[in-house]
C-alpha cells in the first residue's frame, strides 16, 4: 500500500505493467485554469520516447497520450487529470522463457517475497515503462512552473569512466537533447556513446551520473524538519529505478571539507541577498535559498545483460544460470534524464503549491 | 504543513525549539502490548547527549524524558505515545547578538523568506536539538525492530581526510560507541578526534561520513514504484540537518560500473536464496532482497563556526560580518550516528508494518 | 486538492466527467490474488445504470468497464488496478442554454467561486455519474469482504411520504433488487413508484431514506478517537451526493432516550459477546462490537426539476427564471442504493486492512 | 494506525489517557504570525471543564495548559504547537471494581479485541476526557477564523423529551453559555436542567441534540467528490463520543420533500447572490454556498449508568451484572457544545487552508 501516489498536494498516481493494456496517470491537484492539451504532453513524452537511437531498446512505441478527464475547453478545471498512454508493441515471449528465474539487479525476488505473484513480462510493473507516466505528469508541472520562471534542466555528466567537462549552463539547456546520450558536453557526448554501442556489443551494460539544475526556485521552498525540500527531492531521485546516490550541492564532496570553505557565504546584489558560491545547491536547512538548486544521481548499469549470471529458479529452487533477451537498453542513463526533470518538477510544484506561492484551486 | 510527522503507519510528530520550554514527540501507530518504559529511551538519549567530551557542545543537558501517554502497566496500549525533554540549560544571550544577521550555511534565510518570523535563539526550530525526539522514537523502532531479528549499526566511516579502514561486522558493532567519534576503527578514531580538535581551535568545523547497516531485513520490504525502501531511505537521511548525500548500496561507485559487474549473483545457501555480493545494498528495484541494508550518508562541517563570515542583516538590509560565539560541535558527525539509526529503523519499522509482518495494532 | 481519493489503506482515487471522453478509478492497496475481472465489476455497474425503468434518467449508457492495469492471469498483482467507463450517449445541448445560471440546490455557485471555471455539461464532475467509478471499487470491495463473510445490503426504506414496513433481513436481500424503486417492502415498493411517477408528469423531484446493513462485521474495528468507524462511515456517505443526514443505529432517536434503555445489554451466545438488542447500530465508541452495523442515510430529492425556478446569471448578474430540461432521474434514492453498499464496503475493506484482518500484500 | 490525527493541512494530534499523567495535542500547520497565548486557550477549555454544577461530573480538573511549543514571543512560529494539561483529580479506585466487566454503550469490547490490552481507568482513552485537547485546539482554529470574519456557534436543542424553541442568532450567541445546559431558550434550558437532575437521581441519563451554526463561511470551501464540506463536517461531528446521528440543513427532513420545496432559490442581494432560504444549510454539492453553514447532532445519553444492567465479564467469560460508579455526566449533551463547535472549527480552518483562503505559512 501506499506504493503508487506521489506528492502531497499535486498528487500523481500512476498505475500499469508493461505488457498490459496501457500505462496511465492520474494527477490530482492541479489548480484550474491551465492552459492543457495532450500537445503539451507529447514532446516531453518524445523525450524519454524508446527507439529513437542504436543506445536504446528496440521496443517501438509511439506512447500516444490521451486525456481522459480534468480538461474542458483547452484548460484544466481543477478536478483530476487522467491521461492514458496504451501499449502497442508488446513482445512477451522472451520473457517467458525465463519467468521463473530471479533476475540478478531487478526487483524480482523482493516482488515474488512480498506479492507472492507477479506479472513478469517485460518487468511487469517494476519496467521503466512505468516512468512514461512520470514524465507526462512531469510536463504538467513543467507548465505550471514555467508560469512562476522555473526551469529545470537535466543532463548526463558521465557514462562508465567517460566524464564530461563542466559545461556553462548555456550549453546544457542547447545541447543536451540534441544527442541520443543527453549530454551538454558535445565531445565526450560522442565518447559516451562508443561507449555504451561497445558495452552493448559485448553484452553488457553501463552506468553514469546526471545532474540537475532548477533555475528561478524561490527562497522559502521547504521546511525545518521532516517536510525539507532535499529529503523531498531524495525521495523522488532514489524512487526512480535504478538511482543509488543521490547527492544536492556538492554532495559528499561536502564530507572532506572545511565549514569556513563550505558555507556559502551571503552578499547583496542589487537588494538581492545571494550567496557568491552555491556548494548547498540552493538548499540550506531544507528550505530553498533562492539560489539554483542543484543535485546530482548516480545511475546502475542496466541490470538486465545478455551474458550469462548465476542466478536461481524460483519455482524449483535450484541453481541456474540466466541470459536475459528481452529489448533493452544498454545504458538507462540517458533515457533517465526527462525521467530526472520531471521528478524535480513535481516536487517543486508540490512545494509552490504547499507554499501558497501557486494557488490550490486556480491558477 | 506536513513538515513535523515522519512515516506513514508508524507516524511521529515532534515538536519544540531550541530555547524553548521542551521538546517532545508523539508517536501513533506502535502496536498495543510493546513493553516500553523511560529507561528503554533514555539510554538511546544518552547516545547523542550533549557535553560528553570535548568534540560537542558544552551545552549541557540530561535530557531526561517524561513518557506521559500511551503505556500502561509497563506496556505500550496501542494509543499514541507523547513522550517530552525539557530545556535546561538554554542560553540564548549569544544569539540575541546576532539575530537579525543571516549565519552562513544554516536555514536562517529560507526561514524568514517562508515564515516571515522565527525564534532565533539557538537555532530556534532547526537546531540539531530537535533530533532528541527522533532518538527517542528510534528508540521504541529498535524496541520493536529487535523482536523480528533486526537491527541496525551505524559508525563514522571519515571526518574530512582521515578515512576509516573497512571494518568488520563486529567491530562496528563493538567499537563504535567506546569512542567520542563514534568510529569502529580505533586507530582512525583517534586521527579523527584530533583533527576535529585542531578544526575546533582554529574555530572551524569538518565534515565526514556515516554508514550504516541493517541486519535481519526480510525480503519484500518496500514496493515496486513510488513506496520504495530505498526512497524512503534517502527521504530520512537527507532530511537530518547537514546531510548532504545519500548512497545505497555502492552509491556513486555504481556509476562507473558495468551490469555484468554490478549485479549481484544468486545462489542457494541452505535453501536460502542469497547474493554472495551485496552491491546493492540490500534493496533491488525498490524491495529489500533479504541481505544486509547497507547506506552511507555525507556529512558537511557545522555550519556555525567562530570564523569571521561575511554576511547580511536581514532587518537594515546590509553586508556585515558574522562571528558565530553560540556554543556548538565543531564536528556534528558523530553525534549524527544515533540520529541516521533512529531514521532508518523509523523506516524499517514502518515497513514492517505497513506489510504485516509486525501487527498494525498488536505486538 | 485533496478531494478524489478515498480510504487511507485501501484508496481510491475517481476520474472523470459527466460529458468528459470517459470516467475512471484507480484502486491502490488492494492485495495481491484476487480473483478479478470485468465481469465481477459489470453486474455492479448494472445495479446502478441508469435507461433502466420509468424512475430514471433517458440517458442510455452501457456502462462497459474496462480493466487497464492491477490483473495478471485473472488475479490482481497488488498493484493499482485501473478501470475506466466511456461515455457514449452524451448530449449537452440542453446544459449549453443554462451554462450561466446557477441552478438551485446544485454545486454550481460554490464550485465556480472554487476554481473560477467549470465543466458544466451534465454537471461536469459534480455529476451523480461519477458515482459509476465508486461502485467499480465497490465491487472490487465487495469481493474482498466476501471472503471474510462480510456482506453489505442497502434498501430504499422511504420515499418522500411512502414509508416502507420494517421488514426481515430475507426480505431485504430478496426483495431490494427485484423491483426498480430497491425497497424491500413489495406492496410500499408499487407506492413510491407511483409517488415518484407523479412527481416527474409535475416537473418535480422525491427524496427519501436508504438503509444499509453490514453482516459479518467483526468486534475491533474502528479507532477511539479520530479513526471511528463511525465517523469513517460518516463521511463516506455525507459524502454521496444528495445525503443530508446519516445515522448509525437509533441515530436520532436515542437523543430522545435514557441510558438504561439506549444501553444494548451483554449476553454469552455459546460463547460469543453479544448484545440483545443494537440500537447502537454495532458500533460503540467508535469501533465494531460484532453486531451487524446498521446505518441510514437522508437522500434530498433531486435538485433538478424542471418547474421554473429564481436564479441568478453569474455572467450577467442579473436574477433570471431557470427551467432544467436535462436528462436527470426524477427521484435519486433508488440509484443511489448501490453507491451506499459501495461507500460501505469501501470503508470496511479499509478498516479490514487497516486492523491486518486481510493481509496488505495478499489475500 | 491513523487514529488520533484529524485534519488534512491545519493537523491535530491529541494524546493521552483519562487516568494518565497529561493529556495534550499538537497542532501542525498553524501559520505563523498569530497571536497566541495560554490566555486564549484557558476560556475554551473552561466551557467544557467538569465540576461546574450539579449537571457534571464531580471530577474536579482545573484543567492549566501549558504551550509547550510553536510560540515565540507571543506570536505563532508556523511550527508544531504543543500543549498539555495534566491531570490531577485521578481516582481510578471504582474503575478497578468493573474492570473485566465489558460496560454497555462503552467501547470496551470492540476495545479488547483490537489491542488486546486496555488502560480501563477512567475509559482511558476512550474518556470524554480526551475532548480537552479537541477545544484547546479548536481555540487556536477560532482565532485564526475569527481573523476571517467567521464564528461558529453551537447550542442544545433538546434534551429527552425536551426541546427547545426555535430561538434567533442574537438568543444563540447570548444565552447559551449563561446556563449550565447550554440551551439558548432559557425557559427550556430550566426543563432540561430538571430532566438532567431527576434521570441522576434515579441513576440513569439523558440524550439530546446540538444544533451548530457557523457564519461567515465564505463560497467556495468543499470539494465536488470525495472532499465535500459536509462529508468532513460529518467524520468530525460523527466523531465526537456519543453522536449517533448527524444533520446538514434540513437533513432528514429533506428525506420528507419535493424538489421544488427543498432547492433554495438564488437572487441578489445587493450584488452578492444569495438564498432566501437555506434549507440546505449552507452546504450545496459538497462545496459552501456562502450562506450560514448549519447542522444538528443526536448525543445519546451517556452510557455509563449506575442502574444495574446484564453485561458480561470478559476474563471468566461468565454473564454478571454491572453498577458503575465512577463520576460522570448524567448528561453529556451539554458538555458537548464547546467540542461541536470546536470540531466544526478545525474542519473550517482546514478548507480554508486547503483552498489559500488562509495562508499555508503566514497569517
Amino acid at each position: 500500500m501506499f506504493g503508487n501516489t506521489f506528492g502531497r498536494c499535486f498528487r500523481v498516481t500512476t498505475f500499469g505493467e508493461s505488457h498490459g493494456p496501457a500505462l496511465g496517470l492520474v494527477i490530482d491537484g492541479c489548480p484550474a485554469g491551465l492552459l492543457l492539451s495532450e500537445s503539451d504532453i507529447q514532446p516531453e513524452l518524445d523525450k524519454r520516447r524508446p527507439g529513437q537511437s542504436e543506445l536504446t531498446t528496440k521496443r517501438s512505441e509511439a506512447d500516444r497520450v490521451e486525456i481522459l478527464s480534468g480538461v474542458f475547453e483547452g484548460r484544466t478545471t481543477g478536478m483530476p487529470i487522467a491521461m492514458i498512454v496504451r501499449n502497442k508493441d508488446v513482445d512477451s515471449s522472451s520473457y517467458d522463457a525465463i519467468k521463473d528465474l530471479i533476475r540478478p539487479g531487478h526487483a524480482d525476488l523482493g516482488y515474488m517475497e512480498k506479492f507472492g505473484f507477479r506479472d513478469h513480462r517485460g518487468g511487469g510493473r517494476s519496467s521503466g515503462r512505468e516512468t512514461v507516466c512520470r514524465v507526462a505528469a512531469g510536463a504538467v508541472a513543467k507548465k505550471l512552473l514555467d508560469m512562476k520562471g522555473i526551469r529545470v534542466y537535466a543532463h548526463v555528466t558521465s557514462i562508465y569512466d567517460v566524464i564530461a567537462t563542466d559545461m556553462g549552463l548555456d550549453d546544457v539547456i542547447n545541447n543536451t537533447y540534441t544527442n541520443p546520450v543527453r549530454c551538454a558536453d558535445l565531445s565526450a557526448a560522442k565518447k559516451m556513446e562508443e561507449a555504451i554501442i561497445a558495452a552493448k556489443s559485448e553484452g553488457d551494460s553501463l552506468g553514469g551520473t546526471v545532474e540537475a539544475i532548477a533555475l528561478g526556485v524561490p527562497a522559502g521552498l521547504g521546511a525545518p524538519v521532516f517536510g525539507k525540500l532535499d529529503a523531498d527531492l531524495a525521495s523522488a531521485l532514489m524512487g526512480i529505478g535504478a538511482v543509488k546516490g543521490v547527492e544536492i550541492g556538492l554532495g559528499f564532496e561536502s564530507a572532506r571539507l572545511r565549514g569556513s570553505v563550505m558555507n556559502d557565504e551571503y552578499y547583496l546584489d542589487e537588494g538581492v541577498i545571494k550567496t557568491r558560491t552555491n556548494y548547498a545547491g540552493g538548499i540550506v536547512g531544507g528550505i530553498s535559498s533562492g539560489m539554483p538548486v542543484v543535485c546530482t544521481v548516480a545511475v546502475k548499469p542496466t541490470p538486465s545483460v545478455s551474458k550469462p549470471q548465476n542466478t536461481v529458479n524460483i519455482v524449483t529452487k535450484k541453481e541456474s544460470v540466466i541470459e536475459i533477451k528481452g529489448r533493452h537498453d544498454p545504458s538507462i542513463v540517458p533515457r533517465i534524464v526527462p525521467v530526472v526533470e520531471s521528478m524535480i518538477s513535481l516536487v517543486l510544484v508540490d512545494h509552490m503549491i504547499m507554499s501558497g506561492r501557486i494557488g490550490p484551486d486556480r491558477v
